[in-house]
Formats: structure tokens, C-alpha cells, sequence
């Protein structure tokens, strides 16, 4: 019934395009509607997608959201790394700016709309078992890679006594200040934390 | 019915017992059971109070959540308060050993059932519109409060500037903390990462 051509396959196309639009919907509904709220009826009928084919893509309602946060989580991930990478007037590589850039690019991945999915997959998994395995090796592979990621773009040496829980203290204040986030916006005392700390990180690293 | 003696009024007494019967089990069906779990009737249930005389307390659902969340804030406050105050052998007053104390203890205030249960509430209240202004006031209310109790007991001041933003940026890891510990326990961590930050501002509020 398919016509396969030398070198695409419309139908894995389609098939790709509806799995990506079903990831998104999932994002969106978890943070507006919350958990309780997101089954994968609504989240097809938000894609524009049959409710049979959201289940051929994602068996169970835990395997939607669990890939649609882990999916985000990675292209946010990949954009952080680039934009930092590749600014075309990058600040100094040691210097302050470059400092204060970081923890403020480090702080943004938890004030928007991926993390509201991710709290409210979390807070989810703390009160249903069937979702608390999945989740919680998800949350424990996005804290590895963010941990990596802030060291790698901080430049600092974990080999200094002190440095890995100062790294760790600030990604768990980008948490914080995600929470804080969550019914206000927090973004003036939030720009105010952030200046202070990367002066205080800046000088932890050796570099006062 | 009734007999009023001189001093005290029984009926009234087993009226502020029933309340206080309760906001406990309020608390404990928000940690266990989250906002969807956590009905009038649920609590009610568990505190062996009818539901009527639960309304009787608290006409709304927000009510009563609200409530609880609020008076067991007030209670953590007081008891960290009298702990630090009362402590026999205080550490030395500008010492590191007391920064470390006072830090570990404000860690301590999002580690515990009180925080699990008003996350709940603060997450359910994103998605909620109902639940949304309570809340919100509930919020700022607990972080002011936080925030002054953090500055008295660490001795700093907010003249100086920076010290502000630092204080602020403590609480707010210590509520990312409070995040980590959700799904697992996350105890050895945070005692490294507490002892780390504590140096930290140990230093900053200039001291080291």
C-alpha cells in the first residue's frame, strides 16, 4: 500500500510529526491543567490527533508525559549549551559577565513552562505509585545532566574542595526560585538574587 | 444543656479541639494524598469528625486547607525560634557553628510534612482559580515571615548591601532542597550542600 522512496518515508514522516505534536500538547496541558487534569484523551484532542494513535505512540499515560518531559527537558538542555556556545560577542571567559550569564541562563531553565510540567509530574509521582518509578530515575538523570552542564559552563574544577555542593547549592536555588515563580512573577527579585549569587559564585570559583 | 462553670467553657474547649483535630488531618491528607485526594469528607473522616460540624469549622474546602497550612507555618516558626533560642549550650553567637545551626534549621523548616503538604496546595493552586488568591497570600505571608526570622537569627544586616539578596537566595535553595527531597531522600546531599553554603555566608555576612 506505501510507496517507499529512495531516500524518505512520508508515512515515518507523519508518524514522527504526530509523536512530536502529542509530546507538545502533553507540556501544555500539564502546566495548565495539572496532573489531574491531563489524561491522553485530552492531550489527543489537543494535537489534533485520534485517541487511538496517541495510545499506537505512548502505551500508557505515564509514558506520554514522562517522554514529553524528558524530550523538552533535553532540547532546553541543547539550547542553553548553544546559545552559550555560540554568542557571537561571547563575554570573557572568565570574567563576571560571563559568570552571571551562566547562573542566569542555569536559573531561566526552571521559570518556564517546562518546569510547571515537570513540578506537576513530580508532585504527581509523590502521591501515585505508578508513576513514582519513571519519574523519579527522569528527575535523577535532568539533575545529573544539569549538574554536568552548569560545571561545564561555570569552567569550574570539582577536584576544589567545596565546589561540587556550591554548584549543587545554586542549581537548587534555580529550583527554589522556579517555585517562587509558580503563582507570582518573580521576576524582579528574582534578577536581584540571581546578580547577587554570581558575584558570591564568582568568588567562590576563585576569580574575585 | 450546657453548664458554664467560672473559668472555663468545656463546650468551647472540645470546639477548639475539634478544629484542631481538623487542620492536623488536613495536613496529612495534603502530604499523602495531594489536592485531588484531599476532600472535606476525607478529612473529616480521618480527624472521627462528621462532616457537618467540619463545615460548621470551615465552610469552604479553601478554608480549611488554607487554615492548616498557615497554623502549622506559625507553629514551625515558634518552635524554630525557641529552639535556637533556648538551646542550653547556644552556639557561640557570631561563630561559623551557629551560622551552620541557623542554616540547617531553616533548611530543616522545608524538609518536612509542612512543606510536602504546602506544595501541594501551591501547585494544585496554579491550575485551581479558586484556590488561587488564598494561596497566593498564604505564600507571601510564610516568606516574608521566613525572610525576617532568617535575617534575626543569622544576625545580619540588611543595610549592607547585598546581604538582602543573600539571605534571600538562602531560603531560596532551601526550598529547592525542600523539591529534591520529594521523591527521595535526599539527606546525605543536602547536609554537604548545607555545610558548603553555610561557609559560604558565613563569609559573605563577613565573618570568616
Amino acid at each position: 500500500m506505501t510507496t517507499r522512496p529512495a531516500l524518505r518515508d512520508p508515512k515515518q514522516d507523519r508518524s514522527r510529526a504526530t509523536r512530536q505534536r502529542l509530546l507538545e500538547a502533553a507540556i501544555a496541558c500539564l502546566a495548565e491543567h495539572g496532573w489531574a487534569g491531563s489524561t491522553v484523551s485530552v492531550v489527543a484532542e489537543r494535537a489534533g490527533v485520534s485517541r487511538g494513535a496517541a495510545q499506537h505512540h505512548f502505551p500508557t499515560r505515564e509514558d506520554l508525559f514522562t517522554a514529553a518531559v524528558e524530550q523538552v527537558a533535553e532540547e532546553r538542555s541543547a539550547a542553553l549549551r548553544a546559545l552559550l556556545a555560540g554568542a557571537t560577542d561571547p563575554p570573557e571567559r572568565d570574567g563576571p559577565e560571563r559568570t552571571h550569564a551562566v547562573v542566569d541562563a542555569l536559573v531561566s531553565l526552571y521559570t518556564g513552562p517546562l518546569f510547571r510540567a515537570a513540578l506537576q509530574l513530580w508532585v504527581a509521582a509523590s502521591n501515585e505509585p505508578q508513576l513514582g518509578g519513571s519519574v523519579t530515575a527522569l528527575e535523577a538523570r535532568i539533575g545529573r545532566e544539569s549538574h554536568r552542564m552548569a560545571i561545564e559552563l561555570l569552567g569550574a574544577d570539582e577536584s576544589v574542595p567545596g565546589v561540587r555542593e556550591t554548584v549543587q547549592g545554586l542549581l537548587d536555588m534555580a529550583r527554589g526560585l522556579g517555585l517562587a515563580n509558580l503563582l507570582t512573577d518573580d521576576a524582579p527579585r528574582r534578577e536581584r538574587v540571581v546578580t547577587q549569587w554570581a558575584r558570591l559564585i564568582h568568588d567562590v570559583l576563585g576569580r574575585g
